[in-house]
């Protein structure tokens, strides 16, 4: 049934005019989102997507090239088109680099929003090599100490192969929460956790209502969330000399048809080039094994970075991908729209 | 004053039959963490480089040399030499390789500890590169929900050039505070921050006395600081087999003979590969002065990662470093040993 949501979505998206490739990445994406369980960037992105390619925002057929190429670097135009066609490009494009050269980097220029970054730093994983992953976004997030939106929800994510197992894959807002959860809290009536959320004048707050910025990840510490978003903003923004957070047309924004210029930062890393492959697989396996089996506090678990999301993967497979009913409601009106035949809805919660 | 510390530290380092290369790196190491007031990783540190170069733990005159290369990718056999002299000739070879291929990787194996990771990272920073540099350590932080010490405190570090200014500079434990805190909140009768530190069972305490472990960053989310820790494992350990924090003799162990095998990695990135110098340039200036005049709290101020450390630096040049009482203490029974004129000291506090 997951086979049944992508090819929904993939369906909807030809039918607004994105070429197959368009149709393929972003499909590809939002399927990643789905069945790890990261709704947020999962097919409830369809319908932002839809709308965006549908005004003109994100160009439909993009010309996607590289246009800078000096021996393990390269920078990728996306065109202007779906960030998840510029981000697969780009970590293909790595790969192959580090192919030949043990590392490869590659920037992305004239992106648009790409959804879960582990979803290109994972595809660097299974090729058998350790990939990483990041863009900015724009500003939802205050500064340590800072009273006002500044950096994006600034994901880094890094995968790394672990032989006859799924990924160890790591992606995470530069965040304490993204701000999905905000709106989850606000309409489901619950108190943000301690150290999240400012109010306008950057004063903390529990009130999803009064929530006007995020806060950095560390609570305390949040020099370091803030620093690590800096990270995020140097590699996708600096680096490529796109727009930065507090520059970058709000992703929700009313206008549809203005390009947004996102950048975006792809690197992939051979093992190979470092030490030979079964130190490396040792290595890792003996790393994972003594995680997971390192005594936990009473009643929790303790997990590697991905464990959660495989499990979910495996849940979901069963059950099915559940349905928030504003999405639903949106696959209605594009099943109407398009003469689709209507999905069978696994409901939320 | 700075120039008679450091002239100081090397003497003692040659003293106890360091060689030149050994005693200029780790007083070099040394000497960013004590201008930048990071005094954890400053000249307190002599005391126990200079134990373990005389006991045998750290080779004084190692043989350190690139055992495998491959593209942009080389990997650093540090000889169980001290890791300040890995550690710079990593980046030095990192940045070389950069010039060529755009981007430089170099894995470090049979290191020892290199103290502050920044210092390595800003020597990318001072070459007009993007910089990162991290290792592993011994086992002083817990899992997300962990009861048990796992990783190391496991720094990150990143640089980036600002074109007429110090370098962006964000070097960071993955821990939510150093262990150094604890130390010192034991010694000041204070209570640890809300979220930093764990118990024998891995139960939150602000006890420093009763802390038994660090908490990984992120409180509530300390999945993310676990994960980052990772990161550095990862890069660290894995990409170069060497030893797991699990696996590593404590720094502080009283076998001061038994080298420590330590990883470690080094990576530069060079802008000119991706983006013309002034796009680069523009932007990253434009970014710095966003952030710094972006609204603060009332009573902070916003600061970008470094901008505390080398307003610390300039403070210290005209104020001097100031010397705890145990490295003081230190200092005069290294004068008594190898008949040095003893220094001025500035306390600490």
């Amino acid at each position: 049934m997951a086979d049944d949501l992508a090819a929904f979505c993939h369906a909807v998206l030809r039918a607004v005019g994105a070429d197959e490739a368009t149709a393929d990445a972003a499909t590809r994406a939002m399927m990643h989102g789905s069945r790890l369980g990261v709704d947020s960037h999962g097919v409830r992105l369809l319908e932002h997507y839809a709308g965006v390619l549908e005004a003109g925002r994100v160009a439909r057929a993009p010309y996607v090239t590289i246009v800078r190429e000096l021996g393990a670097v390269a920078t990728l135009d996306a065109g202007f088109g779906h960030g998840a066609l510029a981000g697969y490009r780009a970590m293909e494009k790595a790969i192959s680099i580090a192919s030949t050269y043990g590392i490869g980097a590659v920037g992305i220029r004239n992106m648009s929003h790409f959804g879960p970054a582990g979803a290109y730093a994972v595809e660097a994983a299974k090729a058998g090599l350790i990939g990483f992953a990041t863009c900015n976004s724009d500003s939802l997030v205050r500064l340590h100490d800072g009273a006002a939106l500044f950096h994006g929800t600034n994901p880094l994510a890094w995968s790394a192969p672990v032989k006859g197992q799924r990924p160890w894959l790591l992606d995470m807002a530069t965040s304490a929460v993204p701000f999905n959860r905000v709106l989850l809290y606000r309409s489901l009536g619950l108190a943000m956790p301690a150290d999240t959320a400012s109010d306008e004048a950057g004063a903390a707050t529990t009130d999803p209502h009064a929530t006007a910025m995020l806060a950095p990840l560390g609570a305390a510490f949040g020099f370091k969330g803030a620093g690590l978003a800096g990270v995020a903003e140097v590699f996708s923004a600096v680096l490529t000399g796109m727009q930065l957070s507090t520059e970058l047309l709000p992703m929700s924004s009313q206008d549809k048809t203005t390009p947004r210029a996102l950048g975006g930062y792809m690197m992939a890393i051979n093992p190979d080039a470092f030490v030979d492959r079964p130190v490396f697989d040792d290595t890792m396996t003996r790393y994972l094994a003594n995680l997971r089996s390192s005594p936990a506090r009473p009643g929790t678990i303790v997990m590697a970075p991905g464990d959660r999301e495989w499990a979910e993967w495996d849940r979901r497979e069963v059950a099915g991908i559940p349905i928030d009913p504003d999405t639903e409601a949106a696959f209605a009106r594009f099943a109407e729209a398009h003469g689709l035949d209507p999905l069978p809805i696994r409901p939320a919660g």
